[in-house]
Parts: structure tokens; C-alpha cells; sequence
């Protein structure tokens, strides 16, 4: 029923009159090559506004299609539209919309849910059934000049928060929907892992939830070094506790634990005991390379725990893992406490890893996969810029033109920048 | 601070009034080694009851332990007084109990938290961090005559229920656990992976619960036919829908899709798109066995689902896998709706398994671990059988005396047998 | 954005071609006066169906508004379309509309939330913020030979339920959103005030969700038999364990406690103390007749909940005040355990109760409110008559062809009768 | 099974050989008639610790059983040692205690559940049906120089945070709970009824948690005053977006509305609609009292909400009614959004009030008890003073010794002062 998004084909005479320029927009035709060229305007409908595009910034996920050609298993058609996260100014409302006028500012939500699934019902619009998502094949990205959406998927940007931090929205919005994912509380412990832009909002969002402490790891030394000088708009002072680089586990037999900080951290610590569930293999086993990583892990985490102070009680009550690679994934599950919450945000091509199912079991674990954002991530993510509980300003490492689309995404490639965001309406006569 | 549950080291006098018989109880001495003989009687505590056992079951991982010298990756240490589930009659009472008297019929909570720690509090007592558990190492089993224990984890047995069904209450226990933990809900789907105990419990428990559809899978044959004809005493029709005799997956590479239907049930179908998460690896790579697996995974399972009558919806609502075999895992997260909740209640002697991760994030799966079971669980049991809407006789195919234990325990491990009772009063002469 | 639904304003040709005989309807005019009369064809939109109505019900919310001109405050503006609860059969197809065909047997979900508002995209469409809602103002109802709406909101009737039950579904899917509200859960325990037909098919719904033990009240002896012999199809006994004929509550002062039954179940049991909130008022102070009333209902409470042997766990897990009484209110709250759930379903003229605002907090009682029902209400209803664990024939007592409607009406205000039935396609030459 | 906490009679050595001073206490002997003298030393348990007190603060329930004799409509019995709220350090230590060593600083949990009941065990330890609460009858108080207690009760106070901060924990730990029971969540709007001690601490911990926006209302135009200054320790600005002076309602009718802001905040908004509840009256009848004055504060809450720019978004997410006031129950309920959750933490001598129960039903509105605190709440308060994220000492408005109880308790009576702490160690020569 995503169809009736699109119903009318006829763009209307508040549109036409307006004589636009042509919508340059940003196409991605093959693997890492790029053509910026005019595409069709899109056709304002009746319940939609006709946006102006400013800001746009590059996204993980953009970047992956730019490189591979495909995100998460799902390959792209070419040509396509890139960009998923922008913000624009209204320059065409439709006939049944009251809530906008020409000349807003307004974010762009770019998920566009079909509202009639029982999924969109039920309030999970982000794993509607027939979801038509900015820059997914089928669809239209926002690195364009114009963009048309419905009314309620554009929030007004407050007055005082600037285009640039707008531009950068969308991932804030991840960051929120995150946090009910993982179920970010007051008074919780988290580990991040990835201290890439999504896991550097991670904690910008649970620090203005109130966590209670946060660390952090990586295995890039500059990342490391950004992360620890992330500031907290709040309090003045770092907004993670302890960030940690780290290295590849090592992959040899641990037969002999070397300490004992393990088994306080690990699923055979204390509070363990006999499952009830289900044995069905009774044999010995030889130790496979998984297990070994597995035994390695839970001596690693153990370390970080005691160096944050947090092997006392256990662990931590929140893993955010944000990187796809297996070695952090092992990690997250043996710094998770019992009963902890651990959400699975990080892609990779890789489709299945080793993973440590037995202590998922044991610790009782829950593991969570997340896609996109729900109905009410965007107004709360413009809440937060709004009362300045979280600074985006700080990621923001570059800008380009619309026109230098391509050196904006080799620039995101090149892996040295946080965020890079294009100027959509910039280098253009008109 | 699990102490305090053996405060008094001394037996009160209406226990050492009582002269009763020794204490023959089943220890295991070494792996596959059974030694029947006294051990010293429990004492009674101010706020306990003293019990004389009747029927314990022999569950899965107590056959584990006998054959395997542990469980869930963690040994035991010899000798071990065996057994968990339980029931018995009281046959002394503490100073402080008013709830209980002289010749009750209670089932037998095995699990003893410590009531202080900050899960105990939370009423997390699953996941103690000071749990004394019934046969763990460091703890005393129910394969006794005589068993002490808190009277409030000794609830009372309905009048009509009987010494067999009554000794069955722990795993039944465990399938309320497995319902609150999964979200066992009216109208939902369910898959069931293994048809032993656990399995077919999960399955009358989630018919009682007003599932909608269940549908179950093993690989041997027996169970297959068992689960077929385990009757609902609501309806009088087998409550497994659908039950699935399954072989091991494929391992080759299934580059072309042979059919469509994966594609309505993976994670690659029309709810998907781009994930707003971090991406880590930017290169080509070969496929994995485990990619591999799990390709042939979604292919198998979306050809289950439909059979099942599934497929339109896209999966089902609820998985509880109950085998710890990584195939079942694999089909597990295939069968799965997005959004839907995946129960790991298998446990096996490998730690870490090929699992589809991806898909887990793409299709924003909820995995779970489960351990034991919380505190209304036994009341729930017992509501169930005194209301008869779950029917545990037909589960119960053997029953041995206390003396022949060891030929209990090698019943189970021949694996023919669905559920082996042991009649702890039996074959004595006092 | 509710006009989104009404966007085309020509009958497309696939209705135009099929020459439909007039679309006579239920014209409520003025207070406790109807006219049938034809009205005018409903346009069918590219997302809609246009059906055949069969079946409707009358339902109390209807019946207030014929008797008084309004409904819980909301006062009607003549003429009107009565009738929110039936069934059809498709008769024409929007161009967009895969999921349904001509012949098609489907349920008609009355509300049509604007799918726009916070609300509805958080799942809440019941509250959504422009709802349209068949025969309330500014909409039409379904007592009329033709309907038309949204394909996702006629889901499909299976085969073997017939037109009349398929006519109640409105009310059962009402009653899963009772469960849904009050948080129905197996082994939980439940009264019910009031025995029409919302509150036995609250009772329905709660004994196939595997409730542990119902109760019910009514002030009506015919409903109180009625309710003694409503049987389950699942056990073949009564539903509802204990059903009680009750009277208005004295009104005298209660100081000296007559028995002390009261002090078990009160909020002055053993399980309250001080409360830490704040305290405004010093003085002491007259005892108000709704003070002596609520002293009555917890004397009166105790006595009914040690009848039905709920009086040791502190009185009942959920209650569903279903007659707006304020009575009831008060003996409900009363019966209410400790953090037990409340629902408040009834509706009455009149805005404030003497409600015990001290116990709610005391008790730590958690009153809800409860507005039509949300979006997988009506598959779930459907899904219970599907498998026969809800039996709505026994409630069905008298049926009259569309033409007879005042008739109807005046046998559903002599309230002799559990449901109304009336069938829109009799009493008509074409 | 409360006596378990008292199983020792007998002072165990470590408590003897200390030779303390008399433990001089507040006993309260008749009403507002204090008695400082010294009580018996509390018996130290193997489970204990055993505390020298410091700073209690005097609380509103305090002030009620010196005033009035009792509380939330329970009497106290003469003579009883008051308080609950204060903090200590540690003097001796009972035999199985590892957590605790003489001379640590602990804040005191008043609350001694049973650990045994069905709610202790699902972690609903604040509504145990066993609890013995510091001051409540049949227990005693901590306004003493001693007080004995489960170590598990005396969590440890961060070494920065005072000895006056810490004697509000207790507050700030009910502070914590009625965020919990009220469901703050980040970007929730608040409305608060109640300036005093309480109202200002829930307003701070919702601002910890990110509240989006804060109102508050108070008919003491000091306390109002005093609200609005009460200032933020994260962002240097007033906690309180706005507070009101508010007077009684009007309670003459209002048949005309005056203005149409009440219909946009009111149940007869866009939003509602038909219900689907039973109806029992179908008569006509006169506009009650309660009816008048819920007219009118649906129209005074409409005219707030518009200042505090919250009429657009029909209300607020969250209530707190923290004065036990019929006219605050009454706009609190009106000024709540559809769905909305208010929380009834006032407590008053009168048991019932005219309470809007058709708005609760119209509204679906979730109307909330409180009790006491749960098991994280002092961790949790502990946590929010060591981050610096709230501020009590600005609440701190005057000290005295524990031998001017009397003073002490009239400060508090006179109603001026904030918060009033007594020095337990203050006034003795030893």
C-alpha cells in the first residue's frame, strides 16, 4: 500500500508556479563512481511538503553502497539517489496541510512506512512490511536539491539549533531509538563498542539519559582520542568514563585461567548454576576456534571491567555493540552482566559469527537487533539539540559542496573524519 | 549471604524426636557412577519444613552430569547428592512457619537465592549472584528420602493432583519461566525446536496461553511421533499444529535461489532495508560455512513456514529453541518474524555456534536466554495441572525405585523414554 | 489528516457498474426516533472496499445515544448513521486493493484513525488525535445496507464462523482490548462488575487466556442466572467461578468493625504503613458519605472475596468495572490487591465519583481508562471464534430485519436481552 | 515471617565490649508530645549492621503521626520512636557481613520487607505483606542514636556527598520511585501539584532524566516562590519550566464554555470518540458538585496549559498529584494528555473524593498508587548526589539537635521551612 504515498502524478500548480531550478541530485551509477546531474522533481502530494534540501550528511550505510555497492546483504540498482539524512526548508505545502507553511525549517524523516501493515499498527513502523527508505533501491535519496515527503514525517527545527546540527538529525534520531532498544535507564552502566559517530551519539544520548557510567573501546587510536574528548554539554567534562583501544583476541586455548577475574565476570561466576534447559550432545568435544576467542574474551572484558571499576557488580547493564565485528561481539557478551541487555547495531557483509549462544543461555542475555527509528525519534532527537543536553557541533569534521558529492564520500572512505556533511544547495548558480 | 539459609546447625527436637530412617540418597561418585546410600539428614531451619521425597523426575541435565561430569560448561565435583525436581510430604515444621503442617503435600522449589542481592531484590531470583541450587556443586540434590528446605519454596499440592504428575512440576515450572521469558502470548505463533520434555511442555503451556498456531521440529523420529499424538485435554486434538521430522542443513554454497519463498521470509524481504547502523568492513570476502548454512537455513525454513501456513505473515511470532544444535539456531532466526522473540533454552557443551547475527540486527530479533525459573512459577504449575489444562501423564513413560537409580539414569540416557520417574520411598524397608 | 481517507470524491467505475439498490440506513433524527431511509452511496476509495452489511449488533453506546441523545458527555447532532458493530461481504474493490476480492466475507473495524498523529504512529490508534469512528458525530455508522472503508480495516471472517457471531466481533475484539488494558495474564484472578454482555466477554476472553479464577457482580437477577450459565466450550463448565447477586451499599458509618475480614483485604492490612508522599491537610475532619460507603465496600468486599476463597491472598489480581456504577467502583477498588490493575470500562452521565483516592494510593492500585480497541484487536477476536475458545452464539437472544430497527432499539432499552442482532439486508424487495 | 529479621535475642560480643552511651530516641508519647529518653539498643543480627545516626530529616508523615496521631488513615500506638529518614555510620558488624567494616558511612533503608512473600519475591518489596517500616506501628524509628539494620539496607554514601545530603536520600530514594511508578521517561512532559519537599525532588529527578518540559502548581505563594528558584546543578537555570500560584476551583456550573481552550485539552477532544463501555443510567440527571468543579478545572487547566505551551499537544505526558487535594486530583486529571499517566502520591484524612472517573475511561487515562520505594531506588538516589546531577542542599533550610525534637517537629508544623534535619549526635555530653 506504500503506493498510496505517491497517489497523485500530477504535480500541483503551487508547485509549477514556482519555476525551480533543475534538482541536481547526487546518482550513484556504479561501484565508487558518482554523477551529479538534474533528476525529476518529485510530486508534491496532497498531505506533503516540497523541501529544499540543505545539509545533508554522510551516513555509514551511504558510504557502503557508495564502496560495495550494498549494505547488510541487500545490493543496489543502479542508478540511485544517494542520502539519507538531511534537512531542508519548505518551499510547497499541500492542499490538506495545516501544520506547515513555505519557509519552514523541518528535518526529513527518510523512512517512509506504509501506515496500513499490521507492524505500522502497532507502532513498529520501522519493520513496516512494505517500507520505502530513502536511497533504498526502489526509492529516492535526499542528496538532491528538492525532496517531497508527508507533512508528519517533516518536524520543525527549533530556532536556535543551526542547519549543519540538523543535518545531522537522523543518526541523533538512531541514537534515540537505540536507546529504547537497549532500554537506556537512568542509573544504568553501558559499553559501547565502535566509537564511530553512531556509538559517540550512543553515549551523548545515554549521558543525557542519565547513565551512570559509560565506557567505550575501539581499535582506532585516533577514534580513541576523539572519544575521549567528547564533552559533555552538561556537566563540562568527558561525557565517557574510560574509552579502551583495542587489539585482535587471541585465538589460543586458555585451558589454565591466568586469573581469576574471569570467573567473576563470566557465566560460571556465582550466579550461575544448572540450567533447565534441554542437552542434546553427550560427548566430549574438541575446542573449537570459536570457544577459544570465547575463553579469551571473557578474560579480556573481565580486565576492562576491573579497570572501570564495574567487576564488582558483574559487568555492565547495557552493551551497545556498533561495529559487526565478531571480536567486539564476543567481548560485549562477556562485559554484559546477567540479565543484561546487549543490541546488535553494527552491519558487516559477514552474515553469520561465532557467538557465544551457551552465555547468552546461562547469563539469560538479551541479545537485540535494531533497524532504523520509530514515529517519535525525530521529535525527540530535535528536543535534545533543543535544550542543548547533547552537542552534535562537535562531530562535524568537514563540509562540501552538492557538486563535490564524490570527494565528500572519499573523504568519508579515507575513515579520518567523524561526520562529513554536504552543502546541497552550494555550487550551483541558481 | 546464602548462609543465613543454614543459620542453625543444630537439628531441632521435633525432627530428632522423630528417629527416622536413614537418609539413603542417590550420589554420584564419578562419571556414569551411582552410589545409593545415607547421608546425613538436612536440619530443619526456624523458617523451613523438612519433606520425605517422593517421585522425582530425572531431567536432561541431570542425565548431563551422569554422563558428562557437568553441565553447561560447568564440571560438577564428586560426590553430588542428584536430582531437582521433586515432591514430598512434610514431615516437620520450623518454629516460625505457620503456613505449613504435618502431613502437607509440596512440591519441591529446588533453587535457593539469597534473597539480598540486588536480582533478588529486583525479583530477578533466577539470577542470584549467591544462588544455591539442588544438585550443583556445593549444594544437596532431591534424589533423597529426606530434603529440608524455606517453607515458602515448599507450595502446596492441590488435592487431585497425583505423586507423578506433582514430581513433573519442575519442568513445568520451567515452561512458565519459558513463557514469561519468550512472551508467551493469546494469538501468537510459535516454533518449537526439540520434542523431548522441555519441548513438548513449552508447547502445552503455550496452548493453555491461547496461542494461535504452534508448530514443532525434531530430528528422531520417536519424538516426531510422540509430539504428533500429545493431546490437549481442552480440545481433545493434538496441541503441535504441525510437527517437523528435520534432517541436518546443507553445507553447499546456494548462490542462485532455487525459489522464491526465502525471500518472503528472510531478512532480505520487502520489511528490510537500509539499517542505520556502523559498518566496519568495506571489503569483498568469500562465504563462510556458516553464510552458507544459513542461506540453505532460510531457504528450509521458509519452506516449513509455508506448509505451516506462515508464510504470508512472514515467519512466526515466537521461537523457542530446545536443542542448543546450531542448525536449530539457524532455523530458529529464519522462521522468526521481524520483531519476533527467540528463546535459547538448549544447552550444549560448545560454547560459541555459527549464528546469524546480520539477521538478528536486520530483522531486529529479540535473542533470550533463560535460566531457571522465578517465583511464581511453581504456583503457576500447579494452577495449571489443579485447573487440568495441561496434561503431564502422558508425559511419564517409566518410573524406577530410589535402590535403582542408576538404571533411572540409563533409561533416560537410551533416550526412548520421554520422562523417567523415581520412587524415592520405594525399596526400602522401613 | 482524517480527510486523507475521503480523498476521491467519485464513485469509481467499478461501483457505478454495479447499479446498487438504495442505500437504506439507520437515520437516528431525534431522541428515541429513527427513520430508515435511503442515503447516499459511500464513495469507494483506491485503498477501500465497499461492502454488503449483514449482521449488525446493537450495542450499549448505541443505545445511549438513542435513548439520550449522547454518550459519555459527547452529546449526538441529528441525523445520524447509528451502528459501529457488523459484518459484510465485499461487493466492490479500491484499484490499489490486493488482499481482498468480490465475495469476500469480512468484519467492518469501525474507527478510522488518521494514521498520522503521534498516536497512531506509536501504536495507540485507539486515542489517535482525529479519530473517525463510525456513528459518532461527523461520521457514518453501519446500520445501513452499504459500507466502505479501508481494506486493512475489514480483516477476513473464517469460513466456519457465522454472520451472526461474525456480528459480535466488535464487542470481542473490545474485550481483547480489556485484556490488553487490565493486563490479563494466565494464573492471574479477576472480577468482573457487571454481567452484560462486555462483562462476559470479559470473562470469556479471560478464561481462554488461562485466568486462575473469575468472579462477577450484578445488581440484575436475570443477568446474574444468565452469567451462572454461561458455559465454556473449552471445559464445559461455567466460565465465571462465582457470580453474585448485589445490592446498593449502606450508607451508614461503619467505626466499629463488624468482623475482620475487612482488615485482611483493606489497605489497612498487613502489607501498607506509612506512605511517603506528601500530606496537606492537618485537621481533623467530619467523615463524608463517601468515606462511609468505601468503609462499607471493604467490609462487603471481604465478605464476597472470603466466599470465593480469595480472601488469604489479599483479594483479586484485575478488575473490570463494567457498569459505570460508582457502587461498583468503590467494591472494586476494595477487592483489588496490592498493585492489583483496575479497569474502568463503564460509562455513566455523570463525571465525578466518590472514588478512594487514599487506597488507589495506599494499595498502590493501578487505575486505567480504556478507549475502543487497537489494531490486532479484531484479528485476535477473530482468531478465538476461528479456534472455538469463545463462544458468542449463547449471548446472541433476539434478531429484526434493518426495517425493524426502532424495534430493535426498544428491545435492547427493555434490557431483557444479552444482544441485538439485526440484519440489514432483510425486510427489503431488492 | 518478618520475626526472621529478629531471630537473635542475645547482643552479640562485638556490640557489648563497645560499652556505647544510652541510645537516647524521640519517643513520640502522646499527640504533639514528645519524650527524648533512652530506649533499649537494638539487637545486632548476623545479617547486620549496627549504626550510629546522624542527620535524620523530618518528614511529612512524621509531621502527621506528631499532629495527628496516625497517617494515610492509620493511628499510631503510643509510645513510638519516630523517623525513617536518616543516615549513619557503622559501629559494629554482624558475624556473616563481608560488605560492611566499622566506621563506614551508610545510608538507612527504613523499610524491612519480609523477603518471603509472594511480592518480595517479584521484587514488589514496597508492597510486602509483611513489612515492619521504621515509625510505623509495631516497629521503631530511626530519630535514635542507634539503629540496627540488614547490611543489604545500608548501601554505602559516596565520600563527597555530606552528612546532611545524605540524611535526604531517603526523599530522593522515593523521589527515584515515583519516577519509576510514573514512567519518567526522557522527553516526557511533566506537571507536578505540590511544591513542597517531594514535589521539588521529583521535579529534580525528572530533570536528571531529561525531562522535556516541567510545570508546577502550588497555593502557597512562599513554596511557589521557592520553586522557582530551585535551580539546576547541569544547566545553572530553574529546574521548573513554570510554577503556578494557584487558588481553590470555582464551583459554580459552566454550562456555557467560556472559552474554547477546554475543549481542546478536554475528553470531548478530537481524540475521543464513542466508547465501547457499558452504559447502565439512561436518565437525565442533575449537574452534581464534583460535575461543576471538573468543569471548571477543565477550563483552568486548559488556560495553564496554553501559557506553559502545552495546549497544542493536548496536555501532559505525566501527573504528579503530591498534595492530596480534591481541586489538584481534579486538574491533574484534566491537564493530562490522552494515554497520559498520573501518579497519586498525596495523602490526605479523607478516603475518598470526587474524582473524574469518566475522563480516566474517556481519556484512557492510567491513574497510579504509590508505596515506599523498590529495592534500586537508595542505590539509585546514592548514584544521582555522587554524579552531582541533583541538588538537596538548597533544600536544607534548617538544623537542630536530637534533644530539641520538639522544636524540630513545630519548625516543620509552622510550614515555612523546606526541609528540617535533626543532629541525632547533637546536645549529649557523650
Amino acid at each position: 500500500m506504500a503506493e498510496l504515498h505517491f497517489l497523485n502524478k500530477v504535480q500541483p500548480p503551487q508547485v509549477t508556479s514556482l519555476n525551480l531550478p533543475p534538482n541536481h541530485s547526487c546518482n550513484l551509477v556504479a561501484k565508487r563512481k558518482i554523477e551529479v546531474r538534474p533528476n525529476d522533481l518529485p510530486i508534491l502530494q496532497p498531505d506533503g511538503v516540497l523541501t529544499s534540501i540543505c545539509s545533508p550528511r554522510i551516513c555509514g550505510s551511504d558510504l557502503h553502497n557508495y564502496l560495495a555497492g550494498g549494505v547488510g546483504g541487500r545490493p543496489v540498482k543502479y542508478p540511485i539517489v544517494m542520502g539519507h539524512e538531511s534537512s531542508g526548508e519548505v518551499v510547497a505545502v499541500g492542499d490538506l496541510v495545516k501544520s506547515h507553511k513555505i519557509g519552514d525549517r523541518v528535518a526529513i524523516e527518510p523512512g517512509l512506512p506504509c501506515r496500513r501493515c499490521i507492524n505500522c499498527k502497532e507502532g513498529k513502523v520501522n519493520i513496516c512490511l512494505d517500507m520505502r527508505y530513502c536511497g533504498a533501491p526502489g526509492s529516492v535519496g535526499s542528496l538532491s536539491r528538492y525532496f517531497a515527503l508527508p507533512a508528519d514525517m517533516a518536524p520543525h527545527i527549533p530556532e536556535h539549533v543551526t542547519w549543519d546540527e540538523a543535518g545531522c538529525i537522523q543518526p541523533l534520531a538512531v541514537g534515540v531509538q537505540i536507546g529504547k532498544r537497549v532500554d537506556l535507564r537512568p542509573h544504568k552502566t553501558l559499553a559501547i563498542f565502535g566509537c564511530g559517530p553512531i556509538g559517540l551519539i550512543t553515549a551523548a544520548v545515554a549521558h543525557a539519559y542519565s547513565a551512570r557510567k559509560i565506557i567505550a573501546f575501539d581499535n582506532n587510536p585516533t577514534r580513541v582520542e576523539f572519544a575521549k574528548k567528547y564533552i559533555s554539554p552538561l556537566t563540562g567534562k568527558p561525557i565517557i568514563d574510560h574509552v579502551f583501544l583495542i587489539g585482535e583476541l587471541p585465538t589460543e586455548s586458555l585451558k589454565i585461567q591466568p586469573n581469576g577475574l574471569a570467573h567473576k565476570l563470566a557465566e560460571d561466576g556465582s550466579g550461575a548454576g544448572i540450567g533447565d534447559g534441554e542437552i542434546n550432545d553427550h560427548e566430549d568435544h574438541e575446542e573449537t576456534l570459536g570457544d577459544r576467542k570465547w575463553e579469551q574474551a571473557k578474560k579480556v572484558a573481565a580486565e576492562y571491567a576491573e579497570i572501570a571499576g564495574l567487576l564488582d557488580e558483574e559487568g555492565v547493564d547495557r552493551v551497545v555493540e556498533a561495529t559487526g565485528a565478531e571480536d567486539c561481539m564476543l567481548l560485549g557478551i562477556a562485559i554484559a552482566k546477567q540479565g543484561g541487555n546487549y543490541l546488535a547495531v553494527g552491519l558487516s557483509h559477514i552474515q553469520t559469527n561465532n557467538f557465544p549462544t551457551l552465555a547468552v543461555t546461562n547469563k539469560e542475555i538479551n541479545v537485540m537487533g535494531i533497524t532504523r527509528y520509530t514515529a517519535s525519534c525525530f521529535p525527540s532527537a530535535l528536543d535534545m539539540l533543543s535544550r542543548g543536553v547533547v552537542d552534535l557541533k562537535q562531530l562535524i569534521t568537514k563540509t562540501f559542496p552538492l557538486t563535490k558529492s564524490t570527494d565528500a564520500f572519499e573523504a568519508v572512505a579515507a575513515g579520518g573524519d567523524m561526520k562529513v556533511i554536504v552543502k546541497n544547495q552550494e555550487g550551483f548558480d541558481n
